[in-house]
């Protein structure tokens, strides 16, 4: 195991029916909060109004902005913090999936910055300090409910960019799985789609074989996150599996998977932001593409684990250790194909003529984050895959 | 899933040679502390010295406060309460294992309150408040190092009891694996049934069957543990299994295991509480002497998730439902006994005709946890399992 730091200090409130305690999580944060959302779903399933009123009971006044898109983008982000600053609020309520928590996320840090919030996403500033962030997860998938990182999209750049910093790690999350019972196959096959390919990264990225806790934990969470999006797409609000859901997304990027592994690299993300940034193709859509692409170029490299996760996951325990590692990549494409994720680009309504393309804004997170081996040619070679 | 809050703060800062970080890390909460320690050996292996320095370079006075004993007593930790006071001390850092831990907690709220610390115990009180604590780990087994919780024992009432509350989280735990290369086969082997002990009492016990995330996280957990106990009876100073041992078994009682479980209840410490308060013996050693009879029992009456601990730690296929479950309770005997623990009352030198006894005394506890169903006679039934 490797030297790690591991300090989590989100409140998780989970449970059905809790979506109640909204008004009184944020109230201990302050008495004046903006109320960040997306667009209609969350009027129209009623749960705007559950948090609404959850807020005038707790003496919370509000002030909505709305209309947060699914890839969230830097405009809309920008005229959040506009709105923070000028109605001068204590606290950030976000309401919503994973992109909602991260607009919200961005600016709760610009609120309380001078310059552009932009600057945290290129490390042109650290977020020293943000506006305390409560949540209230409407869609299980992302993590971004227990974790202190978000992503925005600049649309002129077409940059898909990160922001870091311990102070964004939302205070409270409410975790109600009640308020996903009405999510869309297709969302919710993404769903399972996102939170496997961040429990994957690292495990199949680290060089450290000495890991023991951090493989079985990754392996046990990706076997119930399989089951528990299979029993979903037979009957959406299947409690117990939405249950198992919300809970196994969150702890897949809650820190726990990664430390102590030593570093890692997450290049399924790397190429997938290329495609949401460029064709706004859904997060887990997109990593349904590329993942078994990966997986396939990777263990061609080093099959070992990739033999081994076949193995644990996919009970496939014949053939040579290169089998194997090959096998893992062809039984996830199967299984996205079975949940109704695309497995390639023309699934993705992405022309395969703009491979050239995609590896090129690709190469910009590439050098961002320092995946010197993903070249330009290295990420045609893996897109190829997707054709 | 059932509801559940989980709310962790605990910063934990791992890896070898960490333990020179602990002055930096006690500064932050103070510019003088009570250092609680336990017997010579901190000394002996200089531990205590490397402590010290760093304190001194981060300009933080101390206060010594040595002679903590495994299974910590109560008179013991009203003399460091009333020291603490005296002292007037900002901060508490505590180096040594669960037990040290333990009374630096019991410390840490006694301090800050005007009554008998001996009330929290008893409920007589709640935690409301406590003296910051950070903590030095140099045995990896209770998992106090990153939870609320400890255990004192009365010695004129011969109860041991608990303290809860979310005051004694632990600010800052340095968790240097190297501390523990030392820790001879015996306290390894106690340490790794006490851990192991930590995730399947709520794993044994919690009704709800709709638990695939935490279930798949106690078995995978659980045979990390087996192995790495393994590996340290080969070699005592094996970096990598001396590491997972220690995150193991801090994760087995940091409240992961059992967020969602629903309620459930810890009848094996519940009954060892009794022996180790009788008769001084290690408390790992008192676990592994009672919990082979505790699955019995249990699995006699409600056989399935044994059987599938059984099939999924043990590899055992075969026989029935109930045939695997009670395999279940064979098997773990069986493993105890591989590591040189303890698996019957005479091997801990616990006289057989003390059962009576022994049982009167852990009704006491039955009855402040709530455990109606064990009475004195099923506490016998289960103590002569062990005879």
């Amino acid at each position: 195991m490797q030297p790690f730091v591991f300090h989590n200090p989100t409140k998780i409130d989970f449970g059905a029916g809790k979506v109640v305690k909204a008004g009184k999580a944020t109230a201990e944060f302050g008495k004046k909060a903006l109320l960040v959302y997306g667009q209609n779903s969350l009027k129209k399933t009623g749960i705007f109004d559950r948090i609404t009123a959850s807020l005038k009971e707790a003496g919370v006044e509000y002030v909505e902005f709305g209309g947060v898109k699914s890839n969230p983008v830097l405009s809309h982000t920008q005229e959040g913090v506009e709105l923070a600053k000028k109605e001068n609020v204590d606290v950030i309520l976000a309401a919503g999936g994973g992109s909602v928590l991260d607009e919200a996320k961005a600016i709760a840090a610009g609120a309380l910055y001078d310059g552009d919030v932009w600057d945290f996403f290129i490390d042109k500033a650290k977020v020293e300090q943000a506006l305390p962030l409560v949540t209230v997860l409407t869609l299980a998938a992302t993590g971004s409910e227990m974790n202190c990182g978000g992503v925005v999209t600049n649309e002129k750049t077409q940059q898909k960019f990160n922001i870091f910093g311990a102070p964004l790690y939302p205070r409270t999350s409410i975790l109600d799985p009640e308020l996903t019972y009405s999510v869309p196959s297709d969302y919710t096959a993404y769903a399972g789609v996102d939170a496997i390919s961040h429990l994957i990264e690292g495990y199949f990225t680290s060089t450290d074989t000495e890991t023991p806790l951090q493989d079985r934990f990754v392996e046990g969470t990706v076997k119930v996150i399989k089951g528990a999006t299979e029993r979903l797409l037979r009957r959406g609000d299947d409690p117990d599996a939405r249950a198992n859901m919300m809970w196994a997304s969150t702890l897949a990027l809650n820190g726990l998977s990664t430390a102590g592994i030593g570093s890692y690299s997450m290049p399924n993300h790397m190429i997938e932001h290329s495609l949401s940034a460029m064709y706004d193709i859904h997060h887990g859509a997109g990593l349904s593409i590329v993942i078994p692409a990966w997986m396939a170029y990777q263990a061609e490299r080093d099959p070992q684990k990739f033999a081994r996760f076949a193995n644990r996951v996919f009970r496939c325990s014949g053939g040579s250790t290169a089998e194997r590692g090959l096998y893992a990549s062809d039984a996830m494409r199967e299984w996205f194909r079975k949940i109704g994720a695309p497995i390639d680009l023309s699934e993705g309504d992405i022309p395969a003529e703009d491979i050239p393309a995609i590896a090129e804004n690709a190469t910009m997170l590439a050098q961002k984050w320092g995946l010197e081996e993903y070249t330009k040619d290295v990420i045609i070679d893996i897109l190829k895959r997707c054709d």
